[in-house]
């Protein structure tokens, strides 16, 4: 027998502040329900928690979908549930590619099949209505997938005309709203969107590993229809629907103490309520945006298209972003992102998503940004920084 | 805006002793781990944890290959993982199938497009090197998957004669071992096998929502030769290698607390050493068994078979299942599992595995059932199933 030689040292985390792009802060009592004693996965007291958890997230996504529920995996998989579930081989799908989360959908679809139309925009862009009809009516999808909030980017694409327009040709609407859910309205049954998924690590406010989803009628029939077995086991939802359905057959055995913390971060969203936490966001967002501004830091996206919860800014000239993000990380115990793909050492992504947007974070952040940059030389007027973000905390 | 009536209470879970085919109790050392503040996925600190989950895994596997780390989903990810990175459209494999496990690799191995051959037993039974043997000729398969520890029959699966055969033939072994995992030796290097997974929330004593995985070279290098993409982008091992590899790039976010929680679990299996491990598992099996004996309790596989940690047990005639077990567990806190697929109604599966293997656990078992057997008028010598452990604890 091979043995082990010493024993590695027990856990002993770092307090971050978590202002990356996920996962967010976690609510200390999201974190004590998660260390709550584990039951079976098929006792009644995990199924009346199951239960729970699926109410509430049909509450968070606006909807009355049945199929509501956490898919055993991170975002990632969220995805990947949705589409492989949708698709058939040779089924023609359009995907709207912005960003890194976009080109990511095109390349599951493909996986699973699909006959993929990439719609392209340059990183940071949003779609026209006008061009996703163009390409609807050309290429006669069976969907369309589209990135509600790009969280490579920072953008923030609308989907009022494009429902419409994806429906009038008979297709199903599936969306990305990992980072949107629960910080922005997602109105499941509003926008008639068929199918959609998150990340629990987001707006919701809990540790990475479970994925939201909804699946509406049109897109359940669709799987009906199928003729073909849905090319993961894992994933799906024919199989899925006997457990998260009123049957609660074994599947397989589900992260208990997972679900135990969505259940927790989803109370905290329900007792906050939607119109409140989607208003939190957006003050944190204009308070940070006025603060960096005030400091000659300028954002990636256009306004009217910038998302509250995930702020691309561009890196100012002069400066290393590695060794900044190391000092900001390293001294204050602050965590941003860089930038991902063709943004890579261009822009940071500052995330302000579910406990993480409040005014103590940003003030900081702020003040301690003002700092690093100081260190390399960059020095925007003392202080401006926090003053203009107070400014907006003083207007309310 | 649809506003939701009323908030669900919080979180309450009753204590259970679970004593089910997993999860299996969990040590407060491993709650308490899974508590801890959340980081970034690429935090320095993350990646560290990484390092060192992967370390241990490869200890409790004993193997050094490179590629061993945990899939972000519960056991049967890992087993979709390993099929669907080994499996083309059209490749030939050999799923060998006396249970619900071995039946389901079948199927996900149907769904990325394997010609498979599927050797059946009875449920119960396992296979011989003979049989194996003159399929392989017969089939010249790319993978023989067969399942080591059987969860639906608590049957056990011997590899050694079985590896050399596959070997011999120019094929990979894959091998299923959820729940043999830390309570048996599996030995990945000395029996040269070539991909394995298991579940976090078994022997490991880890809530579930992780699959340790390991594959070796001969298995990465026909990964390397695939002609086309893997069927899933989350299970890709080829963009995992990346991201649990050298060079960390990211690809999806970790669940990271679950990987706190395993970490911590792991430290236990290390510090309490393998062996000592595996004989804890078999001594209360010995004890378990010596008392359902003396109760008249029969298992349904023959003893030289019968797994230490997943004792499948036939319910006395008479006896009804639901409500036996519904007492077990409302009024001892003991949840126990039923049958699954044609065992459902004529076998209770008792799990002994990781933290749940005890004296404590063994003999409370003992006491209750026989309290409940006595409510349904079935009549044990009284105190003998006790007895019978206790003279097994008493000898050592």
């Amino acid at each position: 027998m091979k043995s082990m030689t010493g024993i590695c040292p027990p856990l002993n985390p770092p307090t971050r502040i978590l202002m990356g792009p996920g996962p967010s802060e976690i609510h200390p009592s999201v974190l004590a329900a998660m260390a709550a004693p584990t039951v079976g996965h098929l006792d009644p007291y995990f199924l009346k928690v199951m239960d729970e958890v699926q109410s509430m997230l049909r509450h968070v996504f606006q909807t009355s979908n049945m199929m509501t529920m956490a898919i055993s995996g991170t975002g990632s998989a969220g995805m990947e549930t949705c589409v492989v579930n949708l698709i058939e081989p040779g089924d023609r799908m359009i995907v709207c590619a912005a960003g890194v989360f976009g080109g990511r959908m095109a390349d599951v679809a493909g996986r699973a099949g699909a006959e993929v139309t990439t719609l392209e925009r340059p990183f940071g862009e949003v779609f026209t209505a006008q061009e996703i009809a163009e390409a609807v009516d050309r290429v006669k999808p069976k969907v369309v997938g589209i990135v509600h909030a790009e969280t490579s980017t920072g953008a923030w694409q609308r989907l009022e005309e494009i429902s419409k327009i994806v429906h009038d040709a008979g297709a199903l609407l599936l969306v990305d709203c990992v980072t949107s859910l629960a910080g922005l309205p997602v109105d499941v049954d509003r926008l008639q969107i068929d199918a959609a998924y998150s990340g629990s690590q987001k707006c919701i406010g809990c540790p990475p590993g479970l994925a939201p989803v909804t699946v509406g009628p049109r897109a359940l029939e669709a799987m009906d229809r199928r003729r073909t077995k849905v090319s993961s086991w894992y994933l799906d939802i024919g199989l899925l629907r006997n457990y998260w359905g009123n049957n609660r057959a074994y599947h397989h055995t589900a992260p208990i103490n997972m679900n135990y913390a969505l259940h927790q971060a989803l109370r905290l969203v329900v007792e906050e309520g939607l119109e409140a936490r989607y208003a939190r966001h957006l003050l944190q967002h204009r308070a940070l945006r006025a603060g960096l501004e005030a400091m000659g830091i300028q954002y990636s996206v256009k306004a009217e298209h910038a998302l509250p919860m995930l702020n691309s800014v561009l890196i100012p000239a002069g400066v290393d972003d590695v060794l900044l993000r190391g000092q900001l990380l390293n001294e204050f115990g602050i965590e941003i992102g860089g930038g991902l793909g063709p943004m890579k050492g261009r822009t940071w992504r500052i995330g302000l998503m579910g406990e993480t947007a409040k005014k103590s974070n940003v003030l900081l952040f702020l003040a301690a940004l003002e700092q690093c940059l100081n260190r390399q030389g960059v020095r925007p007027t003392a202080g401006a920084g926090v003053a203009a973000a107070n400014e907006i905390y003083l207007q309310g």
